[in-house]
């Protein structure tokens, strides 16, 4: 089949006409893929940088984890999910039987693998996972919407995090793809007024689109700012951090006003947090997120997708072909969603 | 001072164009009454039926008690309000001291005093209350929108005793005024489909235009047609008992899907439920709401409505003085919200 | 193999020397039975009264469901159990693949069966589940007192569905087994103080050696008594209605504070409950429980009884042997648990 | 009256015979102070270092926080506390009218003042607050014991901010008298284990002695030493990070399991947080206390000690005189209590 590989470390995707395809054990699907998104991880992997090393620990390895598809083999003991189903794929492969499978929390898996990363991914014509991994489609959404469930799905994690945010204030650091569909979600769930803050003025035009009153944090002092944007509370109920910069951490958590909440979704690695002053005299609680709730947050994404009151169509920007993906990706901005699409050959 | 007055028992209210004025207090304020709106409760304690009875301990009494105005007077203790200021007022008037008001849940203190019930309230030109009881209209907002926030306030309380409605579906039984906040606050909040039960056409219409999918109970089966509308859970995640009609209790649980979640809004009094099957086996969560959370209620509402979110002018139907009550009181039905506007004459 | 077998219609049950032994599937293992608990509902299986007809589908059926022993043959698909190993088994047997088990409620599962009732039980010498069934006991627990986490796990259930009880005052209403584990729960996790409702004095004296202060509902006032022990709050934060008397639940919602929470534990069936009063005004919470969540009640369990903080030993009243459950099962009460313990013949 | 006064900066506590007596306003009760128990804080101020200077805005000020005693004057306008009432004191006097205080969070009242820091305290025979700031004292409760609840309250506070504790493994860190609160607390509330870390041998005694198992951390790796105790999950459930030590938090969030929670009641400052890995992929919730909630955290904490199930008597160490408090305060440790008792001289 066709299908984008890492072949071997260093820069760089091969495009391959005749990589094999993948075996499907008897508690597999076989899923022809529709379309795939490309997100911020792949473009490590691309670079081979040392996240992109940190993720992939073996190679060859065909990446590709945010993609939806139709079934069109099915292993002998898969009774949940048909031939002709058109599902989305949950990235995180999980055992089902951990401690945290077991109690509620199979998205931390102590045994998973992630699609893409540590077992073939999804940017090639055709990719085998485990029918636990799938996730029917409602009626009504389409396949190109249903692969932008895995990256949409973290930030409707974040807000599962978060307390209701009806009449809440919000502020949602960094202006990327889950930035901006945690800007959409809090306004479809009610938030008075969502502030969001950005370096790029082309994100901030996105942002702005959406609803968002935006700040440049290179420009202004995001506290203060927020504060005057917030004058009964003197900070935001609920912020989001989603620029995973280190440095925007702290004026996150001093634009919170007194017992909010933080989520934090990007990944800034080691942060200075002022535990005296803002964890306990101003009370705020902190929580992050990792995937997506199996299957809560999939479950509250498919109604909000399939009833319309979130519309997917319009992050995407572009849509390529699955050997134009190597000369692309380092031209791929990151603020809406390229989608790949493999030729259909099957 | 202009009032409406309930002289004697037996049905009527008496128009007075020399009602004394109220007394203030040193810890109270005196408030000029810009509009107050008509409810339910007020149609009984003119008819004088059992509940208007109950509701009202003593005579002559003022009624009305969903209102908003501005300051014109204040205690010598007072603080915390000016002469100006411009006010809604919770009519649930608590004690702050005792074991309810002490833990959070004021709104159920057990020695409060109701206005227009068990004090005099304000179908008037003033009304005096203690200054705590006042909450400062945010800039924005206008008089006639105040006097909405009590009985809108019960209805964001049902939200607050729910979990949050993004991507939820949503019940709504009874599209009364409080059914038609609902509607309006489930879709705000994210429910992802919104049904409503009404047995009257003409609500049912007005349920429409806010974007619910409508049903009569007398004409269909609810439960069967709730969980055809939801075919993924077989029932809605949420449901809102509104109408206060005993009969209709039984099918909303029934319409609820396993382990969601039922907040009773009126108040139908004793009602058959089936704590095996309901409860224990479906595992659903049954609450009610009474009044209005002091003061977070407000504040999210304060909130929707100063930026936008929530419209409170679209609810109100029509705007009369204030001797036109007693004549007009009959005839008025009970879907949009009457305003009754004394007469400028401080 | 020995089993007790309902053979037919009709009050009775019979002891087989020669009953077939259980097919053991690929996903499946055989347990040789340590002990298994007797449970009112076997009572009612045996009487083949309207609720024992109810819970058996079809005959001939062997019961007993709550149980423990060692695993000697596992099915060629089994991974996460080996033989050898010590488990204890959840009843309730779920498909791991409808909505509620992908959504966190796997014991609302909609396809689930029960072992005893709608699949062939543990009042065998071996009994054959599905390997997910299966909780490895934890060091320290013995067999028998692992045959009680069935029943034990129903009240730790109904604790986590409650809010904290440190420094609560709690209320069980009925003091049968299930009322017994919810007392000595209570205490252990800090209620300030336990009060329990029971009209036979034999179990109100188990209830008193447990901590508890005890109430005959046929000769007091339960919620004046309750209000005179709980003088702060005048009702008990947590009330737990364990007696399954339709008659019982009024007086315990009566009994209960203003903003307090009643989780049903028995099986009332329905009962007339004032919406307006108790949920609307009083601002109570009701939940209820079915089974035990899986696998978090397990887990929680687990802790207390291997760290010796919840003693189970004690709960043990007899033990008899397999071929004299039909003759004994008449004259047993229900405030202690009998164990049935096959003859050892693997 | 006799008083301990810090008069000028500098180190040092003077002993006066004639210190002016309160002055009571409308709103105000005096209280004959019974016992004070001495802080960590305390010593600060004493000392008159970096941390008690910032604590006390002026001077001259009489210390003492932690206090409980009898109403002998009342004022004017106070209606809720008698003469002869015996009284424990919120230590944070709140405006009752803030943002904080209309919204469920008073202890985080944004003008609050603090006995014996922003106001004059309690190392006094008397001392005068607003009646808002009393809390009747419980039949059956010594003043003594009383004096501690403001301290105790904290570690109270800490366990309302986590989940309930019944079966759960806790860790925490730090064994002075907030963390010896701590322990005992964990296991009122059915800790299935408590786990406990002091770098001073005589403190890990005291929390052995409790049913601690302990650890120093110089002598062992933290981590490693709590998922070796916590064989099932690797970790704890909860943790509280009691010490204060900047050093202490990273052990602390290492060893809590997937999922788990984290109340930080020490004040460590800023201390770096591996957000990535902690927050986002252990995804544990961080959360802090300040204060105690007014009024749950002192009803909780007196249904504790007035039923027996926590005894705050054995945290006493000893009792001294107000005049031998100078002298005394440097040599005096920190892992039990130490109440100051005035004279009777009123």
């Amino acid at each position: 089949m066709h299908a984008i590989v890492k072949s071997r470390p260093g820069p760089g995707f091969d495009f391959l006409l005749d990589a094999p395809d993948p075996q499907v054990g008897p508690a597999d699907v076989l899923v022809k893929v529709a379309a795939t998104s490309l997100c911020g991880v792949d473009r490590h992997v691309y670079d081979w940088d040392q996240a992109g090393q940190a993720f992939v620990p073996t190679l060859p390895r065909i990446p590709g984890h945010e993609t939806a598809g139709v079934v069109i083999e099915v292993g002998a003991a898969v009774q949940s999910i048909s031939v002709g189903d058109r599902v989305a794929l949950e990235s995180h492969l999980v055992c089902g039987s951990c401690m945290e499978c077991r109690t509620g929390n199979a998205h931390l898996c102590s045994r998973q693998t992630i699609l893409g990363l540590s077992r073939d991914g999804a940017f090639a014509q055709r990719v085998a996972v485990p029918a636990s991994a799938c996730y029917p489609i409602p009626d009504g959404v389409s396949l190109e919407e249903a692969a932008l469930f895995e990256p949409a799905g973290v930030a409707v994690h974040a807000l599962q995090r978060a307390p209701s945010l009806l009449g809440q204030s919000v502020l949602v650091s960094g202006c990327g793809p889950i930035g901006l569909f945690l800007i959409e979600l809090a306004r479809i769930a009610g938030a008075s007024r969502v502030i969001a803050t950005e370096l790029s003025p082309g994100r901030r035009l996105l942002a702005e689109r959406r609803g968002a009153i935006t700040l440049d944090p290179a420009a202004v002092d995001v506290p203060t700012e927020v504060a005057r944007l917030t004058p009964r509370r003197q900070g935001v109920d609920v912020a989001f951090e989603a620029s995973g910069s280190p440095r925007a951490l702290g004026p996150v958590l001093e634009s919170v006003r007194v017992a909010g909440d933080v989520v934090t979704v990007g990944h800034p690695g080691a942060v200075s947090v002022d535990i005296s002053k803002l964890i306990n005299v101003r009370y705020l609680t902190l929580r992050g997120v990792f995937g997506r709730r199996l299957w809560e947050t999939w479950e509250t994404l498919g109604e909000l997708v399939s009833t319309g009151r979130l519309e997917l169509a319009g992050f995407i920007d572009d849509r390529i072909p699955l050997d134009a993906l190597p000369s692309a990706i380092a031209g791929i901005g990151d603020s809406g969603k390229v989608l790949v699409i493999p030729e259909d050959r099957s």
